[in-house]
């Protein structure tokens, strides 16, 4: 059978079905952003796993290499901050083609070394080996968070407020853009290319940031959330996994989204839509999270984030209400659906 | 600049040069095998990674898929055990080229769980993604070890003997046997593929064990290696690893080194020298310890594990003794060398 047919997630749930735990010190297994294990009497330790292929994750032919190196490491401690927990140690294993030079090995190593720093990871080991085919990055992040302030997916109650951080899409625009680029520059297309003014698209996409301000202003504000995600997949399918893990459903509006404004520029540009970009573009690594409705004023009061929706009960499914008071089912984009 | 030219261990030096822990909680980072992270008052968490990569660490045209999930857990696993560790839960992430099929990934998983159950690792987590190119699996592992029970690289001390658990070269002569009936049935050499009577061979390359056995063994007998390592690079480059981080020399006995029977006889058909596949063939996933010289009966009652040598001060540097007592220096192979 082609994976394909079944699609990322059943593939996810086929390969993962009837796991059961045989140590004592595992908290929580499959199906969060990061498995919990037992540390202390007040903490848990978090970890989490994320891999990284040449022509898949990334295009070499446009991705700054310390860029690219940056990105792997957000992406995979984005889990850790997910879980409400702090990203503390990460592991890179990476596998080399000959086409990369020493130098280009110690740039991807510095855009990993620069992000640890900026978020106080410590890089612990990993493993080099080399690639017949292309540059394979490997990443596992382990953390910390206090019992008491952990957040699964799993904790939405019905009527909970949708709350997103930062803005959306612009992750996969810059995508679009930079793959415009290159067909522009081999050639392919007649188009004057023109990067200018969309420094804010590129940057979103190859110079994305972890959210450990968001968790840190959220606790400083004695908000804790109710569940949480973080936005790897696109809104639609990370909403979905809230909904599935919490056994719930999800009304999110079309006209509380917090889309990037180039979105529209450039989507204009290209004839993309910038609410597509929202909903299935992926990686923007904000941070996905639903809150008790009496919290809504508080978590305006945070700044930087926005309330979108509410949860429902799971009768009423995943939807988003557009202003005319229509209801459209989201729909999960997983891997396999984009080759 | 060429990554050969640096060579594995001078390239991995290079990318993890100058590293310092920015958190409390990082006790041991690069340079052994696993990273050792503090978890509570008696206990350490240990963390270690792996990369495999198809056409480099494996052949999919003679690894049956079950095995290889079952040895990509041992290999990673291998590293917990070599800090004298118990390996407790692990994240498998996977990269799928189209070729696999849904049936093919559930043979990998079927050898992963196989292992996990047999060595009570739980599976919690990873990450599946598609991959333009080869099969990418990596693997990380999570384990614990008490405080007082941990064992470094680094604490060999001179005239400690160094040991080595059951039997050296026949994964190597395994993989050369694979290769060779790969080359008969690609109608590339001609000769009777003979595989009878060499299951041995097969059995060591395509389903090593995890010598959790050895370590449990050596904690009922009382003791606790000064240092060690799993011997997965060939016991010339683990040998010197000890070496290195120990600030010590080795001297090793030709005529002491527990080579696989079937080793010699293989050899002699291939023309390969048996002594060549325990040094450097790697693969071999047994575990080179060194104790104390006065615990030399005390190691040879546990059954199982033969004394090859004994430390030096570093001027010596590391050598194979041959039975005429002249020495040969150890030299390491890294990866960059086999391409």
């Amino acid at each position: 059978m082609d994976i394909s047919s079944l699609g990322e997630f059943r593939f996810i749930d086929r390969l993962t079905d009837g796991l059961s735990s045989k140590r004592a010190s595992t908290v929580f297994g499959v199906g969060d952003d990061a498995a919990v294990i037992e540390r202390d009497a007040e903490n848990y330790t978090l970890l989490s796993s994320d891999m990284f292929l040449e022509g898949i994750a990334f295009d070499l032919t446009y991705t700054p290499l310390n860029h690219l190196g940056f990105k792997c490491v957000v992406a995979a401690a984005s889990d850790i901050i997910a879980m409400n927990g702090r990203p503390e140690q990460l592991t890179v294993s990476i596998g080399i083609s000959r086409k990369i030079t020493v130098e280009m090995a110690d740039s991807i190593y510095e855009g990993i070394r620069a992000a640890c720093d900026k978020y106080s990871i410590d890089l612990v080991g990993g493993d080099t080996c080399s690639s017949m085919t292309g540059l394979s990055i490997a990443i596992s992040v382990v953390g910390s968070v206090a019992k008491d302030k952990i957040v699964y997916r799993s904790g939405a109650a019905n009527s909970d407020l949708i709350c997103v951080t930062g803005d959306l899409g612009a992750a996969f625009m810059g995508l679009k853009l930079l793959e415009r680029e290159k067909r522009v520059l081999n050639g392919n297309i007649e188009a004057k290319p023109k990067l200018e003014g969309y420094e804010y698209l590129l940057e979103r996409q190859l110079h994305p940031l972890l959210r450990l301000d968001v968790i840190e202003a959220l606790e400083q504000n004695g908000i804790k959330p109710t569940s949480m995600i973080d936005l790897s997949d696109g809104l639609a399918s990370d909403t979905m996994q809230l909904c599935r893990r919490s056994g719930k459903g999800a009304k999110i509006f079309l006209d509380r989204l917090p889309i990037a404004s180039k979105c529209f520029e450039f989507g204009d540009e290209i004839k993309t839509d910038p609410v597509m970009a929202a909903l299935n573009g992926g990686e923007d690594y904000e941070l996905l999270f639903t809150v008790p409705v009496d919290r809504y004023e508080d978590v305006l009061r945070v700044g930087g984030i926005d309330v979108i929706g509410h949860m429902t009960s799971a009768d009423n499914g995943a939807s988003l209400v557009t202003p005319d008071g229509s209801e459209i089912e989201l729909k999960a984009q997983g891997w396999t659906s984009l080759e």
